[in-house]
């Protein structure tokens, strides 16, 4: 879903990619490019506060001439049921890390670079936050992965409040199913193996940029995504 | 905010506006019509199944090449605060009338013909429900409000989940402040008078496009819309 | 359930019980006085205004010396899924008749009286409303049902932001599962069968009136109720 | 509140108090084996798992003829508002380890304890967690704290989930208020200086005391406590 945002994006601006490693973001750097579009992608790790700084200050020297008008954190850890009593401490320290510590290094870092840049931004400049069913649901054997996503959620939801009246959107997204994507493409049989029963990467970029271009007086803080045929 | 809706979906599609009375569609009619669109108004009740069908009947004389892509239930009582025990029964059936009852109808009325354009419609064919903040919370003094709200709230959600799988996209939108328009111009002091201190109506009916135009794979069931500066 | 619940309260204050039929409390009434306690029924609807009227003067001819401690809504219709489009109106009214308008009517004559035993009571005098799952969540063809439950959830929501710094009590339980009692004697398959995979009415009753003894500086608004076996 | 609750414990169970320091247990361990409980005082603190272990060792050392009925997680830590970006990570790590990390550990460490004591305790075996309004709602320059309380909130549901069918009772409560103590002896304007308008820390304690003796036909996964005054 990474590149499906990064392209949709790509067509009003140019995209910055943040990721661990390269791989996670050169295949959509290419195609954006390859598209006409400006794309750059930057190695860094959201839950170390140095290599955040460094990124930005490489961003600040390839795109001089841009402010910052919508940052998206989709970071997310692996997913595996345990016992709660067997679930090793390290589990839920990476829980932690991804959607805790990394959102809150990058909207320490994000949200300043979008308040500055509310009143020059065709839209309002906006924060979008990838949250799962996990995010409002501690389902028995995800207990450190809810924990992580709820916390995140209510980081989002603080920030969405203090934020919202600089004229910055900050806004959830509830993902509830299999997203589409190589990570996902062996999954045949997700609702069935019903046509569309997963959702769409494309889909959800397009949700998320009906969030952004949103008018300042009617902010969506929060939406749900799911297919059609997903039982909730 | 009726005005609104009407004119953007009257972009895509020739439209019909349902009200007990011509004054509440006329104008919008009128408009959509010279602008080179197509508008139909229609008296109808909600509340009065018969009248219902006659409305419908008159639309399936005037539209014989159309099946129905969207609908859209906005109607709304009076919000009178009173304390409890001061209530006038009278007052309850109002808002059982319009939010239950009436919606109710409608659905019941829509949904078949929803179902029946999901082959053909260029969108998910799409019920969007309008709610408020009293849609999910209880305030003192607003009892029979908020009980028809969400009332209301949870026929759409139960609905949305039965429909969902056929295709139908069922949502529903918590409108959470002022909305501009001619009953609301005289309030000067919504959000201390901050510049789009009420919700653009054009706003709200630009969220609901986006609603409509969702692809299948990822429907939202829900948003909330607000101010930027509203306290929440 | 409801005669465990008089039964507790019965320990403490006489109590009344008012059912549509004497079958529904004969009972409950016989069982209590004679075990010692005070009880008497009374045929009343609570749809209609003039038969809680007439109730309420017959309870003030009964027990002159007594003001309400607490009253308790514990009216429910049946529960029969159907597709949505297939739903007689008539099952509507229904649900708005014991949910909605019979709880309104309930609640406006209850109140006055508990609001004039605060300096009395020997707790805080309280109004508690029996709820259920569907009470928070609108399932697929429970639409009726649903709005029945939030509509009556939502009015004592208000309720009880209005009447709380009165010093009344009122509070929302959520049953989650089959409760014990004649009515399901029959489930054995409930919860796969476990050994108290069905909610004991008398437990119910015990957390009722846990409720009701609560100090007026920690009250509670909503618990839920559900066997340890219920999947939720 | 810790007080109150270890002493409406040690009314029927000899209780253990865990605090990172002598000065937070003594009082209240004193003064329960003076009024003839039984009450032992450990310092141990939840973050670190060898310290919880040590103090767990030093229990069945002391109380060898007895298994775990209750554990009730107290820990809190202050509560600083913010604007977001000025939030040092301390803080934030601080939030982590006595809201996530601590109960994390805690959890671990009782949940198999109580669970072994499932077939011989009085009631069901009860974990309880205290939260707050935190717990619940992300307010504007509390993004830290609520993040906390959030991902508590979510490994206790989990939990729940999990551990309810094995017979053990875990509760999660929502304190919305400032509860009486030596900490808020100096705040006089609380909810207007209202008589009750702090929550007494008894009552808190006489409510988890009824979760832990539901039935396990019935138990209540969650209750929010609030005075009566209490603007919510």
């Amino acid at each position: 879903m990474r590149a499906s945002v990064a392209a949709r994006f790509a067509k009003a601006y140019p995209v910055v990619l943040l990721a661990r490693t390269a791989a996670t973001y050169e295949g959509s750097v290419k195609a954006i490019n390859d598209a006409g579009g400006k794309a750059i992608g930057i190695n860094a790790d959201a839950t170390d506060r140095a290599s955040l700084d460094a990124a930005f200050e490489t961003i600040a020297k390839e795109l001089p001439d841009y402010k910052l008008a919508a940052a998206i954190y989709n970071a997310s850890g692996g997913l595996k049921p345990a016992p709660f009593v067997e679930i090793d401490p390290q589990v839920l320290e990476s829980s932690i890390d991804v959607n805790i510590r990394g959102f809150f290094n990058f909207a320490q870092k994000t949200l300043p670079l979008l308040e500055d840049a509310v009143s020059s931004s065709p839209h309002p400049p906006s924060l979008i936050v990838t949250g799962a069913t996990a995010s409002v649901k501690g389902s028995a054997k995800f207990a450190t992965f809810a924990a992580g996503k709820w916390a995140k959620r209510a980081l989002a939801q603080s920030i969405a409040r203090e934020y919202g009246p600089k004229g910055v959107h900050v806004a959830h997204a509830i993902i509830d199913g299999v997203i589409t994507g190589p990570r996902t493409e062996a999954y045949t049989g997700v609702n069935g193996g019903a046509p569309d029963g997963k959702i769409s990467a494309d889909s959800i970029a397009e949700t998320y940029w009906s969030l952004h271009t949103q008018h300042r007086s009617g902010f969506t803080w929060e939406v749900d995504i799911r297919p059609y045929v997903e039982k909730w």
